[in-house]
């Protein structure tokens, strides 16, 4: 393929940049006042794009809410990428994984866990949550590739015990409006993953 | 004061009956569809109650939210009064209250949490979550007092951790669609109860 003139270059930039503005500002309108009370003139005024625009790039709130979820996961794979390189011990990934949650502690005490809060709405919609589920099966996905590596037969369950912590967490901390409560539940979670040895596979079962 | 006339009797019970079905109605279409994507108009259709009518026992939906909360809070009470009737051992009665909400587990992998979701939709608002914080609080403190009878210094941690698992766990449950999960939570959580002895006061600090 030949590049493009530099005109249609320009132009496709720009259309990138607003649609980017546009996901950006629908990430911030939804997590702040949930799915069901963000409207697209919310998200376009956000935005800074006339609401006749936003339709170019998104027919239906349940598209752009598909943006969102994607722009989500895109960021959870980064962000657990990122502690993957940080750290080689399977232990201290999973407590680093934890106390970013934790380091998110004001924001979560205002709003909630921000894709925990988008799960927890779509869940009750008839079809369910859809490709939103992905936000919490990717990090349980990747808790139970940790605990394997620590030897654990079961380390499925622990992944879950593990993210469903930090979901109860994020909503009693929402829910109390305390922002320190994730960085208690951070340390005990610490504490906790210090206990944890290998188990071996027939140790593993109930 | 003297008893009112039978007619009067009657026609006290009857709006009474009303309001009661109206707010069972809207307990159970606000669970099912969450507070903002429910209307007067669902509310009334599910109790089968005249829209008109509606205005009499509630004039806005924020009433009605109240009055949900409260019915929940009653529920929330007697449920903890029950299991504290039924075991007299605060370690029994930590694990009959994980255990029961797990036996709720079809509805909940269906629709979340009744309590739990409907805080964290709420949380989003600009005034918070306002008397429904005490849907979360109320058990919460409950634990606080179990652990504290089995001599624990860290009880409030305590009730943090195991209040927040069920609530991760009941995410976690609704947005996998998997209704065993909290079973498996339960079974788990019971473990953990069991291991769990008393801590004297000096030891319970950070």
């Amino acid at each position: 393929m030949t590049a493009p003139p530099l005109a249609a270059t320009s132009f496709l930039a720009t259309r990138r940049g607003k649609r980017e503005r546009l996901v950006a500002a629908a990430v911030e309108t939804i997590y702040a006042r949930g799915v069901e009370r963000t409207t697209l003139a919310d998200i376009a005024a956000a935005a800074g794009i006339p609401l006749g625009n936003v339709y170019y790039y998104f027919k239906t709130k349940n598209d752009i809410v598909r943006a969102v979820v994607e722009a989500h996961l895109s960021d959870a794979r980064a962000m657990l990428a990122a502690v993957e390189s940080a750290h080689d011990d399977p232990r201290e990934r999973l407590k680093s994984l934890f106390a970013s949650f934790a380091g998110q502690g004001e924001q979560i005490a205002r709003y909630g866990c921000p894709q925990g809060s988008l799960c927890t709405e779509l869940d009750k919609l008839p079809d369910g949550p859809g490709p939103a589920a992905e936000l919490l099966k990717v990090p349980i996905d990747w808790a139970e590739r940790q605990f394997s590596a620590l030897g654990r037969a079961d380390a499925r369950d622990l992944a879950i015990e593990v993210i469903a912590r930090y979901q109860g967490s994020a909503l009693l901390a929402s829910t109390l409006r305390d922002p320190d409560l994730l960085a208690r539940e951070s340390a005990r979670v610490a504490a906790w993953l210090d206990t944890i040895g290998a188990l071996a596979a027939e140790g593993g079962g109930a």
